[in-house]
């Protein structure tokens, strides 16, 4: 990691200081993935099973998992991990319940009723990635709002093998419909609802740089996607108060994520920096994911900082997806925290407790994206619609006003719209709301 | 306008009668956006400038207006005028302050602590269309909201001349950054942050073709977008309590929005469909865009259905912007209403109120989008952040969770992460939160 003493940067060099890795946005990955595209749009299920021998080496007999191989999955996973993933989902469901939005009714004038509501988006589709991990955390931070926002029809897709541990996640969520296809494909299965795979209306998960794709190119079709992707991060404010420790502990949980993790410790303190400099190389040697973690290490930085209030300036410049502050007062600096999508006060608040079970959903804007973008939460699974009831009282009250508003934008059959009501109230002799203030 | 018997139609027939004019997604469009974007960011002041003379025929010597040009702006409007916008914008105002949203924050077990908190947006950027009808009503739609999110930096941009009422309304909002900038150089200008125009992170604004492909292509870059765009459009709901003229009045204001927009009625009722089709035919003849609203009614339906429950499943598929309820109880039917922008019930709720007056934003999801997209609101322009602090007994209880999940997805340096500090506590004597529960 380099140590950049952010007082003795000039502008460009700040700039760099704070660059992330490059997005992957080559056109060989557009290119493939809209060939994918294509396939699966006019091929169906054959073309599914065909991209999955390809892509998975293995033919399948069936997209769709059974119950019976879910509950043979569920048995196979030890109870000791069960009873982790069910506090989990525990504390991640009331912390989303605690999200269920309270309507809005109120009259904004006499007799002019409004109301925002909400309504579940009708069918959506979870994507959990492969590989030699099992992202069953992941089904339990989608899997989950998706439950109590009551989407009508939820479905997950995942490569086969599946693991067995997502295949309990699914079931402890109360997923039935889970089908073992992945990569584009399955993005572009969930989009048009191809071979089988029902249709979804929005696309929520992680993935690869061929996924990722896959839903920028299905969000330009009209299927919604949950955030824009980019690569895992944190930014860690910390001064002599931390734990050298704790702080490199931090660093290395993000850089083992992936080669294009960045990790930025930013800190008034010198000695702090050199100190969890050493631990960061003391622990990294012992992890079994160091390769990987010495990759993300080497485009990360410590910033050395004038003070506590620069530090928070340089973290709201970068707008990182996780902010951990390890300070004397970490909560102190909350109200001037602006861009994060997830921050974790204080020592024993490590992201590790925000990725797997404090309650906090795990799927947050990276890039730079928690600029204008939200934490994952209950609401990106349903949408808010506004409603409108006027009395024939309320409506004369307001017609004047829109009358004048409508003919002023020369919009006349807005302004007929009124008028024709206008005129049929006179005829009917009901009387208008300005009679009310017959007191005056 | 077609009439079509729901219960007549085949499957296919009942998709293309719900199919909307084809979307505009011309090359040439997009080629034509993408010239003006590299202009742009290379171009700088002299390439706005260039670009603006080039569209909008003027040359100007700034870019930006002066206060005292608003001044005298808002000096040329009617204090009658001025007057509705004032009770437009007070109604605005108080449907999106209700929207402030609560902060949740809860202990989703003991020492766990999870908050969601929300952030504005620090700079956004309102683009409001230029052409014959000054659009000072979306001005209000925006930056009212805006306002009450506190966005820090709020940049008004519509091409020259910009009418008075737009310079009046953002005045009466409190917008001092206003830029006589239109098109897809305007969108440019604000995501690039060109020729003094300040950089905007969101774009929020209706507009041409050229307008949507380049927020389009911004959104593609890094820069945050209201929602995607497509032509205006309204559905009747109306039984035979509706009243026929109120009805056609509803389907040709919408209709003289532009000749892409379609209009729908949906309706049990024969004889009701009948009549609203003369009445159009009717108010038509009298209407100063009645050449608009022809060419939006060849393309608009009258759809007989069995029943309103059918009516509702008609809408339902639809999902329109803009949903009207003229039926002999319209609240009834809410319940089952899940796909609209907004939705305006009963007789006296036609849509001008909602475009004007009533306090619902007039900025809603169109083309389909209402089944995954909300209403504009506070909430677009503000972003949530969770946040999580854990104390040490806290962090004890759900440790031994933490460090499983982290195992079972082989990520060790997460697990770590809690290892670390859980030695640190035993070695400090704290006692975990296990032994709380010591009378057991």
């Amino acid at each position: 990691m380099q140590t950049l003493n952010w007082n003795e940067l000039n502008e460009a060099e700040r700039a760099a200081a704070l660059r992330r890795p490059a997005q992957n946005n080559d056109a060989n990955i557009r290119a493939a993935v809209a060939a994918i595209q294509e396939q699966v749009r006019t091929g169906g299920l054959d073309a599914l099973l065909a991209l999955t021998e390809r892509f998975d080496g293995v033919r399948l007999a069936s997209l769709a998992v059974a119950s019976e191989a879910i509950d043979a999955a569920s048995a196979r996973v030890s109870n000791s991990l069960k009873s982790a993933m069910q506090t989990a989902k525990a504390n991640i469901e009331r912390f989303h319940r605690a999200q269920i939005p309270v309507e809005i009714d109120i009259e904004t004038q006499a007799g002019v009723r409004c109301q925002q509501i909400t309504r579940p988006i009708a069918s959506v589709g979870l994507y959990i990635p492969g590989g030699s991990a099992p992202l069953f955390s992941t089904v339990l931070m989608l899997a989950v709002p998706a439950k109590i926002a009551s989407c009508h029809r939820i479905t997950l897709c995942s490569p086969p093998p599946i693991a067995d541990e997502i295949l309990y996640a699914a079931r402890l969520c109360g997923i039935d419909s889970v089908y073992q296809i992945g990569g584009a494909q399955a993005v572009f299965a969930l989009a048009y609802g191809s071979g089988g795979v029902p249709k979804a209306e929005k696309i929520f998960g992680p993935g690869n740089a061929y996924v990722t794709e896959a839903k920028r190119q299905v969000q330009q079709s009209g299927t919604a996607i949950d955030m824009p992707a980019g690569p895992s991060e944190v930014l860690i404010i910390a001064d002599e108060a931390a734990n050298p420790a704790f702080v490199a502990a931090d660093l290395l949980s993000q850089a083992e994520h992936g080669a294009d993790s960045q990790v930025m410790l930013v800190t008034p303190s010198r000695e702090l920096a050199r100190q969890v400099a050493q631990e960061t190389a003391a622990q990294l040697a012992a992890l079994p994911r160091a390769a990987t973690a010495r990759q993300a290490l080497a485009h990360s930085r410590i910033i050395i900082a004038a003070d506590l209030a620069q530090c928070v300036a340089i973290s709201n410049a970068y707008a990182p997806e996780h902010l951990i502050v390890q300070t004397a007062a970490p909560r102190a600096l909350l109200p001037e925290l602006d861009n994060a999508g997830s921050i974790f006060l204080g020592a024993y608040s490590p992201e590790s407790m925000g990725d797997y079970a404090s309650g906090t959903n795990h799927v947050l804007p990276t890039y730079g994206y928690s600029k204008t973008h939200s934490s994952l939460g209950l609401a990106d699974f349903s949408k808010r619609m506004t409603v409108q009831e006027l009395s024939p009282q309320g409506f004369a009250a307001l017609a004047a006003t829109v009358e004048q508003l409508a003919a002023a934008e020369h919009l006349d059959a807005h302004k007929n719209a009124v008028s024709v009501r206008l005129v049929a109230l006179q005829t009917a002799q009901i009387a208008p709301a300005n009679s009310e203030g017959g007191a005056e």
